[in-house]
């Protein structure tokens, strides 16, 4: 019912975004590609990292025309710019894939500082996952409301000026897409100079109720607000991030919200708040786990842990408070304590990628972490067993070998966007693995009622819930695999792509839009 | 409309609650009377300390019966509870005030430690203050799951029986009034023995949201949130803890909630969340600040000081973290950087309650208060002017005393249900002072548009704030004072609970309930 008479205040727009010719422009921080040198001097191209640029490389061959928009990174990303005069410029994929139209947008090292070093992480960051003992921290200071304008507020506006310009120069009319906790208000400055994209901001992360948000005054949080109600669609992994946005735009902005519609109208404006789990590319994840290169971790992991007599429990995450390793061994050992015929009989292999060295709690974290796996396999090891094998190092094809033969996925985040490691780990494993979940991640939406829930500041339940998972009857833990494999293969990441394209181009292509409920 | 098909389910009772004979039995932790000996061995009586009591005694007057059911403290209170073989008895009020209809509950040490010093202190109170930094906090061990059973549930059930008792004794016709955190299911074991029971649970502290619970496993928060919905009315102190409540009951127990009646249907009964924001005794108050004991303190204050050339900026409060003291100080410390001209013509007073010193955080946060204020009287004092004049006690005189002369109040909690001492202040204040509060403090939804807004984690804002309330021009400060003072007067603390009885009065009196909304 709301729904009518927002809809008749709605913008309307001069063109048809269901046009499927329609340019699209994407921004993420990270590049797909990044530019090195080697020995010789020339020139190189690597693929970048992260789950967004995973996600959207590819993806770009479903569209007409992209633009892809991102940070200048390395030295020679910057001698790129300069060569293009800061314009796009065509490159082909490091593994000369299909070719990509890039823009990489080069920012002041001291604005870069402020926006990255200082707002975006660990501010927003840790916000957003709860790390901060708020008795102590943070302390917001002149520090932080200059680098929220000189910084956070400047970057956007840089990267907003060349979204802009990449519209324009298509005549205003295209498809925009903004990705994460960086870019939340570029959509005010590219809504000002091109009211008719159809544009959407995708944040990653968890995104905290009305309260958590009042760690930032409202001279930082407001513009937060209103910069990503300037889209048309606030993108989350799951239901209840879209619901805690909404109340918060009611509550700190005051603003009606039609929850029928998960919608709010401003300046007759139609904004939704919309949820798209994210997903991974389930057949290249296979091939990978098919490769010589996988097989041969494959070997050697099975002969050095003695499977499968004896059992896996794996762990792979960046060393972030946030995903609560140094709980998930107080949980293991926990376990041993209880179950002392487990010993010499389970492996716990943590493989870690160490993360942000130049922040103090993350230095902190890798300390911690590493004290306790000395603790843990002082207490319990010997014979040569070692309890937990600690791996800090990043290897990709590593980590799918060790998906493939394990027996329990341990992911117990205290806060997660979505966590893909759990959707990859299903689909190659090969083990009748169990997933033990943390009920806070996103992916608990999806995969929650086929894996053994954990809650993740219980070390207690956690114990129970590991011995649980590795005692869990072989044909239990082969249909729940089975299904949770469904599930992301049901929902891919082409999946969570197209259903977000086909929403933005509901937007305006029809007198009545069609969006997901 | 959902409203109607509501109460065609709701329980019907055979008896009529709008009767004001009913008696009302009251559960607090806190005593309003503590027994004691004095130094010839003769019983003494004290008068309790803390909001609640303050709150309720003298308000009892006005009902046909009252019991008033509680925790045994002192030695002498477990003597007086044995000559009464734990039934109700009589007592005179301390000052030879009306009588009183006690029922003391003497709980196992060990089960005492574990409901409070392990469960409602410090877990309950820091995940509904926000306090723990979650990264490493809380550790959640065998330890808690034991304490919650044998320690709160246990607890619980043995004063949610003598309420029972005390309400069978009575026909189990009665208006049951529980109060605050200790006591969170203390109604599932009053309704099962005495279903016909009006019954309200008052929540004194923050109510924060769905994910802010998850760092309990439904273990705990599952019978917390069942345990409070065996209650008609679960009342706090603001809309927004009500709101937050119902998404807790709609996200974790997958209730339906009609928003519009801020209610929900359990078991065939209609529960409401309310709110009513609690308040203070305006005439005693005014009685007390014109007392000789108090123009004392107002004479030393205005001498020692050199009132009122000087300004006066003073805080009054617990050594909690959740009161913000050390960023308060460090937000004075900036002012006095910003605005050098101050200095010598301002002090700040802080007087300090000293709290829960057998906590470590909270003798970790006194020595952190320490350390700031040395830190900031040796920056910036000299020439016989000290900046800050910290006072570690707990004199309501003395605090009254400055109420009447101080300039600005602070109140910068990061987190408060309610906050007194802002309510206090104002209606006793001859100075036309200025109140800086927080905007996370429940009486900022009653002050906060006649108060200069403070926001608790930021100390450039705090110091502005600050630097704003002193330089108030005459007229504005004292128009928003007058304004401040007439919300306490027009809803002072009997207006507090007239308003709950009158609502648990018409929650079966007749055909069609009225609410507040």
């Amino acid at each position: 019912m709301g729904k009518g008479v927002h809809m008749s205040q709605s913008h309307t727009s001069p063109f048809d975004a269901s046009d499927p010719n329609l340019p699209v422009i994407l921004l993420s921080h990270r590049a797909p590609v990044t530019f090195g040198t080697n020995e010789a001097g020339e020139r190189t191209i690597n693929r970048g990292a992260g789950g967004i640029v995973t996600a959207l490389t590819g993806l770009t061959e479903q569209f007409a025309e992209t633009v892809w928009v991102c940070a200048a990174d390395s030295d020679e990303d910057r001698v790129v710019v300069e060569e293009h005069d800061g314009e796009s410029f065509d490159v082909a994929g490091p593994h000369g894939e299909q070719q990509l139209h890039l823009r990489m947008v080069q920012i002041d090292a001291d604005v870069q500082e402020k926006f990255y070093g200082v707002i975006s992480n660990p501010l927003l960051w840790f916000i957003q996952h709860g790390l901060y003992g708020l008795a102590t921290a943070p302390d917001l200071t002149q520090r932080d409301h200059d680098a929220f304008v000189t910084g956070y507020i400047a970057a956007n506006a840089e990267f907003g000026d060349a979204v802009a310009s990449e519209v324009e120069k298509r005549g205003g009319r295209a498809i925009v897409m903004l990705h994460d906790y960086h870019f939340y208000v570029v959509a005010s400055f590219v809504r000002s100079r091109c009211p008719d994209v159809a544009m959407s901001l995708f944040v990653h992360i968890p995104w905290p109720g009305p309260d958590n948000w009042t760690v930032l005054p409202p001279s930082m949080r407001d513009p937060i607000f209103a910069g990503l109600l300037a889209n048309d669609v606030v993108a989350f992994h799951t239901d209840r991030f879209a619901r805690n946005f909404l109340l918060c735009v009611q509550e700190h902005l005051g603003l009606q919200v039609d929850w029928s519609d998960m919608s709010v109208v401003v300046d007759g404006r139609h904004v939704r708040a919309r949820s798209y789990p994210i997903s991974i590319d389930v057949e290249a994840l296979r091939a990978v786990a098919a490769s010589d290169a996988v097989q041969a971790h494959v070997d050697v992991l099975t002969t050095q842990y003695g499977l499968p007599e004896r059992q896996l429990i794996l762990r792979v995450d960046r060393t972030d408070p946030s995903k609560n390793i140094v709980r998930g061994f107080r949980a293991y050992d926990r376990m041993l304590e209880l179950t002392p015929e487990l010993k010499g009989k389970v492996v716990f292999l943590a493989m870690l990628q160490p993360s942000r060295q130049d922040v103090s709690e993350y230095a902190d974290y890798l300390q911690q972490i590493g004290g306790v796996v000395a603790e843990v396999n002082a207490r319990h090891g010997g014979d040569g067993w070692q309890p937990i094998d600690l791996r800090l190092d990043n290897d990709f094809e590593f980590a799918v070998g060790a998906y493939r033969v394990c027996d329990v996925l341990l992911v117990n985040a205290l806060a997660d966007g979505m966590n893909l490691v759990s959707k990859e780990a299903v689909v190659v494993n090969e083990r009748d693995m169990v997933l033990a979940l943390s009920e806070n991640t996103g992916a608990f939406a999806e995969l929650g009622e086929h894996a053994v829930t954990v809650y993740p500041f219980d070390i207690e339940q956690q114990a129970h819930a590991l011995a649980e998972a590795l005692a869990m009857p072989l044909a239990e833990r082969r249909a729940h695999l089975r299904e949770a494999a469904g599930v992301v293969v049901m929902n891919d990441v082409q999946q969570w792509l197209s259903a977000q394209l086909e929403d933005l181009r509901a937007l305006r292509g029809h007198g009545v839009p069609r969006f997901t409920p």
